[in-house]
């Protein structure tokens, strides 16, 4: 029997991104939905009943949820191609570890100074721009001078936190700051992540982004 | 050559909790280090800067840190006994999702439900309670009739849930309600598993516990 692989995605989200690029890393063909956040819909909350939230992946039927162990499954299940995680124990720990740090500490999540970047104003929001900034340099540090996280190819690092990429034209545009000045080989890893079919063809346009998180502020009441 | 294996750690933390249990159950002997936190010391800074916390597991001069990221190593590492993570892909999705379902929902961190309650009052209290007591139910329905998460040994899951039994007590005195009566399963879940040598002798005393947290209010300000 052929996998059924199904993704519950919502296409602005970073986390649904990560899942789209390791798939496209291991060419596995999958059908995709569409869940509209503001209208939860019974097909969510039957497969993520504990966070009810996106992504989802079902695969031949069963639900996997929270992007990092969707990675680290996809990565279990069809290891022939693209390895995410290295196979050593230390190295894995330490992928496991900057991609946990993306979530905890810079991703757009509610405590995450990315969010916070474009939600707030003023001396919180100058705040915000620090903290990012330094999580961003902290990721630097690690890449070191290799071309990937993952070393001379995508790993699962890569995958974790190159979303984040198209809403750069939003950090920047709300916070009136460049990254790049700030951390240029950041940038210049993510544009060299960007050639890569798997990753472009997985994240929307910036514009879109931005304008979407303009609207987003707009629904929450936030100017 | 030995494995030197040394652990930076502070004896009321839930989360040292998870990697001492861990060592146990695999038999690893391990020296260890309190930090005080309040007085974050060199070590620490230099063991894991970007997060400046423990656990922080040193296997042979090398820094782990975040207890889940240390404890999936430790059962990687030594891999003879006690396995904790199942080996079929979906089964270890599962593990990990509940371990960090714990974290995100009914921990002791920041946003955690558990912390609110005995850091809160009135309204915001009750709020926490009733969160807390919904999540624990979600995790007596994953427990289903199994002795243990791990199915009949322990697993993945229950050393990641079985450190905050030490802080039942304090949530019941300081919420003034009974956790027992509210989540009977889980509370026989969790004196199956202090049955365990490498649990209880890896968990400080309840009272002691609640006397910590009492300081911790304390020094907080709060009354």
């Amino acid at each position: 029997m052929a996998d059924e692989v199904f993704l519950l995605d919502f296409w602005p989200s970073p986390y649904g991104m990560r899942v789209r690029i390791a798939l496209a890393l291991k060419g596995i063909k999958c059908e995709s939905k569409e869940e509209d956040l503001w209208d939860k819909r019974h097909l969510l909350l039957k497969m993520n009943p504990a966070h009810k939230k996106i992504p989802v992946l079902i695969h031949n039927g069963k639900p996997i949820s929270e992007s990092l162990i969707i990675v680290q499954y996809i990565d279990e299940v069809w290891k022939e191609k693209s390895h995410l995680l290295p196979s050593d124990p230390y190295q894995r720990a330490q992928a496991m570890f900057w991609a946990d740090f993306v979530d905890k500490k810079a991703s757009s999540s509610i405590n995450g100074s990315g969010r916070k970047v474009y939600m707030t104003k003023g001396e919180e929001q100058e705040t915000a721009k620090k903290e990012f900034i330094e999580c961003l340099k902290l990721m630097e540090g690690e890449l070191g001078d290799k071309p990937y996280f993952g070393g001379e190819n995508l790993g699962f690092v890569d995958v974790s936190l190159i979303p984040f990429y198209c809403r750069f034209y939003a950090y920047e545009t709300c916070g009136s700051f460049s990254i790049e000045a700030e951390c240029p080989t950041l940038v210049a890893w993510a544009k060299r992540c960007m050639e890569k079919e798997s990753v472009s063809n997985s994240l929307p346009d910036q514009h879109k982004v931005y304008d979407y998180i303009l609207q987003l502020k707009k629904k929450l009441g936030i100017e």
